[in-house]
């Protein structure tokens, strides 16, 4: 079934406001929800939204909740999010970090305590739509083996890097492994191979097999050692700046996913550059790189973030894409 | 053979002082060699050099050049490299955001117009050195089709962060194609497939053979459609910022790669935390992802940049290895 915008944004926010959040806090709340559907991101949209409700509950997300001031020098603050709502705690974070740029040029703004923030992406198009440049990235509970290793001791620790222009944003937003948890079982549900290696079977080999790797959860990281080690500097940075959580420390709570690191940073290119030679340089890479020759026929090349824009305009047209049960123990919590 | 590093050092600045540069720069671009080739990065050290003195002689790299600075606020600033020593530029670049991190928590420096910076990793390390994370990224000449093309328009775009600890800083190092054209070429040598896919067939299969991926040069990004986006976004970054130019300018430029943008940020954690604290949450994670369960029985699972550390005190203890003819060819300059 197809929901309408408007009516899956007044069932997440009539459930938030029950669940105990501030009619302001259930608005902004409901909003980053049903944006993440809307632009496509259905597992940290729709798709997740029973699971939040279940950790308000259990008290791991308190509701109105606010991000307060630790400390900093100029352009660089750490935060805590008291464990309030990960969307609201980033979004408040990103646009103090956004302040901070407009006054430095360059803003960083560390977050402890804070909640899974669902998508990452969001961040970065909210920079953008701000005109800024942003850079973002969060560490969560161990889910991949380092780089050599059978356990799971590393984060999938997503980045974020968004570039603001006229003509759509360019935002690239990727989980340090090669696919998520969910996308392997929707492969598997649907009994086909992975496009691409995902994982480890249980001989230790390489596979695109998603019920070998299901067997052992040795998820693959992007690019084999190399997101692997990304991932270990991506989690140790947002520890450091923020003071709060490595992933090392995450899991040691018992198996759920809270009290996060994440890190907000917003550039703005307009202290540098007037805004015509930017967007110039921008549409003129775009353009040479969708015209690039395309593998088969009829393929095309795509710029980072340019279909969740298409995504999104459609799902406004037509309503946002849920499975029946999904919506049905929504509209019935 | 093995060169002592004080050898190899001397030669490389007996070399840039013939092809007119004063003693000052000459010592620090030697020491920028040999530091590269004593961590173990030959590639982008000793086995480079023949080409940066071509590219000298070729006047793409003008001795004796310093960065100066075009414009910026607070902790952000664009240089232009004026087309000096790609690694002197950078390390003067890193200096400044070095100098910008004191004053303001973090310090932004984009540079246009610089040569190729050889190896990345060692602005992480300058920074680290300082006491301040590192984050830098350079663009380069097109080297790698974007994820569903056939032709090469995107960059390998190096990305590097870094983690200052006092038992050894943690960086990580890595350009945005799964393999360098050198390492292929180097398993085709030794007539070997490569450990993990690095590019595709002649019948537009992602392979392992160095012989095959050669006829199409259709180099993989790490992470497959993830690392082409990644590349895109850095790349268009550093052009933004700079007001340089992007890698599809750099394209333009009649297949030799100079005149590139680059990103410098340096980061002052103890502006925020206490390097107590710091250096606790480093360590215990370190030993936390170290002590996983290794694939092999004697396997060992290494920290981003331990290996680094080890092969530069092994190489000052035993001299740092050449090949006998890159060694005769260079003092035969």
């Amino acid at each position: 079934m197809r929901i309408p915008y408007e009516e899956m944004k007044s069932e997440f926010k009539r459930i938030f406001m029950e669940k105990g959040f501030n009619e302001e806090s259930a608005e902004q709340a409901a909003t980053s929800f049903a944006d993440n559907s809307c632009d496509g991101v259905y597992s940290h949209g729709v798709n997740r939204f029973p699971r939040v409700v279940q950790y308000i509950e259990k008290g791991y997300i308190k509701p109105n909740v606010k991000a307060t001031k630790i400390g900093g020098l100029g352009a660089l603050e750490n935060w805590d999010g008291h464990l309030g709502l990960g969307s609201l705690i980033a979004k408040q974070c990103m646009d103090r970090a956004i302040d901070l740029a407009s006054q430095y040029g360059i803003g960083c703004v560390a977050i402890k305590n804070n909640n899974h923030w669902m998508r990452g992406g969001a961040y970065g198009w909210q920079a953008a739509n701000a005109g800024c440049i942003g850079i973002c990235w969060t560490n969560t509970q161990p889910n991949m083996p380092a780089w050599g290793a059978m356990d799971r001791r590393i984060g999938n620790n997503p980045l974020i890097m968004a570039i603001p222009r006229q003509k759509g944003h360019i935002v690239v937003d990727m989980a340090m492994s090669q696919y998520s948890y969910g996308k392997i079982e929707e492969y598997k549900l649907k009994n086909k191979d992975l496009p691409v290696p995902g994982g480890f079977d249980s001989n230790g080999a390489i596979s695109t097999d998603p019920a070998e790797i299901e067997k052992t959860w040795r998820m693959l990281p992007v690019g084999f050692w190399k997101g692997s080690s990304l991932s270990i500097v991506l989690d140790l940075i947002s520890a450091v700046l923020s003071g709060g959580n490595t992933t090392a420390d995450v899991g040691k709570l018992g198996g759920d996913e809270y009290a996060l690191s994440q890190v907000l940073i917003a550039i703005d290119p307009t202290k540098l550059n007037d805004s015509e030679n930017i967007e110039k340089a921008l549409d003129e890479s775009i353009e040479y790189i969708k015209s690039s020759l395309p593998v088969s026929e009829d393929g095309e090349i795509y710029y980072p973030g340019e279909r969740a824009a298409f995504t999104r305009e459609d799902n406004l047209k037509h309503g946002i894409p849920v499975d029946d049960e999904v919506w049905r123990q929504i509209t019935s919590t």
